[in-house]
């Protein structure tokens, strides 16, 4: 897919020496998956290994056996990879032990006993990328897959997994590499061989026009990452108001509003309640306070600390009236206040909205948390509330985008690219001197082969040579 | 292993319909496992998944793939199982998907919409069962590793699951199987081919001795139930005190002392702090009282019933004097209490007790959490305490017993077994016709069958049959 990358100087990364580590979490689960890699990572296991059918196992089997040290340890299925067929790409197993806390630490103990060393974060990945088996956006989309909250965002990480981005960015850098080929054969051979009196030997890019087809194309891309990161990272929605205003009660309704309840990410414990739910594909933190105490007690100022604290950090609050008893100061007091808010007048089957009334040149939903009356449009107000926060490039029901960033890493690079590229054409147009420009357009070459993880300086080599005529 | 046994007419479980379930838990992992089972599963299975290859693969093999539905879900690798060989008994796979909360649970949707249902709890296992794979002692076993709690539960249940208790229980029954069909001849045929004149025909069991030398063995096994609970439940060690007594100084020294923390099992958040350790291989669940209020300010009344609840559950209280302020009022209305504890003078170093210093009748242990002064004999104390409330039959560091019981439900079979064999024995000791004698063997036998879910009728006969000379 890639060649090989060199190791970054720094990394502790990089060895093949052979590694295992736990590949579930430790829970009351039936069974727990430690993975193995590594050169000669299957002779070291079966010494551990009550089976002597794993040493001749063909790749991409399973063999049942004990692991043994002094003693039994654990019964286990183990699936043998040999390179290079694996996810590493090294020979590499995978061991399925039983579940809960202690059958598979002691499995990895004696893995550790018998030479294995563990592996550090992403290490598998990692081997996975230095070995050529997928690019760096394919490796990012692997964690993406892993911490997405919604079914959305599984979707849009698959469709990178699946080689959307690094295809897109692919493309876009072969463009530029054939932009900066033609520089750079003007730079080389200018003198001899190309008349000094046309517009290109002035300074002028070859080929400006794909230049600028390349660029308004990776900018469509870099603006892609505001709509990821809101499907990656989500939004808060917290629900404020005096207290009986009926803030649990809306919790509880918008909970059951919202059939895709994200109920399995657990929540920090803390004074508030809350629970992610996935509204249209954007995973949200919906938060009630109803929780956090709200006299001017001075023992509860924390509370009420916390309490502003949420307010600032979300997103969208959601700010109840108690309809029963109309509007209070302290409901004043917060509608002067600047947060981005919805303003819901709650219990309307109580007491409905008195003709006329008005909240300063606040717009108002009224609703009833216990009838039901009113969430939908409501509903349909957070939705349009997510959609306004995504600004102009958001387009909810749109359906994944062909091609978009998967993250902070990739839009810095684009952007980069952007950068460099947007100034290699305003130095064509002022016609300065392609050994100005030519540098701008590497820059821009190689930012794209960070992203994918491609060594770059060669392959612009190898592209541009290949272009030459044969045998010169 | 055993002949297949019928379902209980209550069962849900029982038919061989394709059922998938989560085999590992949700959370930040790597991967996620699902487990599929049943007739027809690998076709079903190759409607979701994107390489033919899975239609004719081979038992014991994995396959690298997508799971489709409308779009692409995930990158799975898949071990395929083919009936008999598998866990199950039946055509199974384990789909090794991304981790996190939602990879797997697309997974699973795709599964669900393809015809699978989901499994219910110990289906699996169950199956395995069914289709003569493992008897229910393993079944069992499988539950125990899953839920240990310290690497000597483990050891202890790997033991089971290698059949040492199987081994055990069906040894028992073949002599007492013996000894009833020496019995049931008698009864068959003492008329009309056996003198009516010998100790027999009057009621005495043929072999009496047999019956007494199983029913010791069988009453062995039954007392090794409560070390091997012990080692599975563990048992609760509460750290009380009054405030600054140093009670979260004695807990953070009993974590550091003993090596083999349990961190990993979570605790309930309470508003105490505890810890699972694990003292020679026996969980003990280690709680510091001092988040708990002690003030006897109304509000707090509910901080002191809490306390008091932890103590009366508690197997044995650590009583924490504070050394520094010498005997309160407080310590001794505790010390009069009627609660199992180590009575601990703590702070030593800073005022070591007292020459001709006593607490009643109560011995006590002098320490200093700081500087750790005294905490190897608290150590010893508490093993020893631990030892006591295990009383004579448990003996620390004697190993695993090669066999012993691991649920109350088998330890109530063996006691069923036990009282009906000693009934058995008490009536042939008392010349009872061997017709009252028979029943109580085969009742017996009967619950000893029912540990390892043999389908204990048939095989008596097969037994008592197959000492009969051929042709009669």
């Amino acid at each position: 897919m890639q060649e090989k990358s060199k190791m970054p100087d720094n990394a502790r990364y990089g060895d093949d020496s052979p590694i295992a580590a736990f590949a579930t979490s430790p829970g009351n689960s039936a069974l727990t998956l430690i993975r193995c890699s590594g050169k000669g990572s299957i002779e070291l296991f079966s010494s551990v290994f009550s089976s002597e059918k794993i040493n001749d196992a063909p790749g991409n089997t399973v063999i049942h056996g004990w692991i043994v040290r002094n003693e039994k340890i654990d019964e286990v299925l183990v699936s043998v990879f040999r390179a290079p067929k694996s996810y590493t790409g090294e020979d590499s197993l995978d061991i399925s032990c039983h579940g809960g806390f202690v059958s598979g630490k002691a499995v990895l103990d004696a893995l550790k006993y018998s030479g294995f060393r563990e592996a550090l974060p992403g290490e598998f990945t990692f081997r996975a990328f230095l070995n050529g088996k997928i690019d760096l956006t394919r490796c990012e989309s692997v964690m993406e897959l892993v911490s997405a909250k919604t079914d959305t965002a599984r979707s849009r990480a698959v469709s990178r997994l699946s080689g959307s981005l690094f295809a897109e960015i692919d493309e876009i850098k072969k463009l530029l590499v054939q932009v900066l080929s033609g520089a750079e054969i003007y730079l080389d051979y200018s003198e001899d061989e190309i008349g000094a009196d046309d517009d290109e030997a002035e300074g002028k890019l070859p080929n400006l026009n794909a230049a600028i087809n390349v660029l308004a194309r990776l900018k469509k891309l870099a603006s892609s990452w505001r709509t990821e990161r809101l499907y990656q990272e989500g939004l808060t929605l917290v629900i404020a108001g005096c207290p009986n205003a009926g803030k649990s009660s809306l919790f509880n309704a918008l909970l059951k509003e919202d059939r895709s309840i994200v109920t399995e990410i657990p929540g920090t414990t803390r004074d508030w309640i809350e629970a992610w739910v996935s509204i249209e594909g954007i995973p949200v933190r919906l938060v009630d306070t109803a929780g956090l105490r709200e006299t001017s007690d001075s023992v509860e100022k924390i509370g009420v600390e916390r309490s502003r604290k949420l307010l600032q950090d979300a997103e969208l609050v959601l700010y109840l009236i108690d309809g029963a008893q109309g509007l209070t100061a302290a409901d004043n007091e917060f509608i002067s206040g600047n947060f981005k808010r919805l303003i819901i007048w709650n219990k309307a089957d109580i007491n409905p909205v008195p003709s006329g009334f008005k909240i300063a040149d606040n717009r108002f939903i009224s609703v009833s948390a216990k009838t039901g009356e009113g969430l939908s449009e409501l509903y349909r107000e957070i939705v349009s509330a997510i959609n306004e926060r995504a600004e102009t490039d958001f387009h909810l029901h749109n359906g994944p985008a062909s091609a978009a960033l998967g993250s902070e890493r990739q839009k810095n690079l684009v952007c980069s690219a952007c950068d460099a590229l947007e100034e290699a054409i305003s130095l064509s147009r002022k016609n300065e001197p392609l050994d100005l420009i030519a540098p701008l357009l590497r820059e821009a070459v190689n930012a794209l082969g960070e992203i994918t993880g491609e060594v770059s300086t060669s392959d612009i080599l190898e592209d541009m040579f290949s272009r030459f005529c044969v045998g010169k």
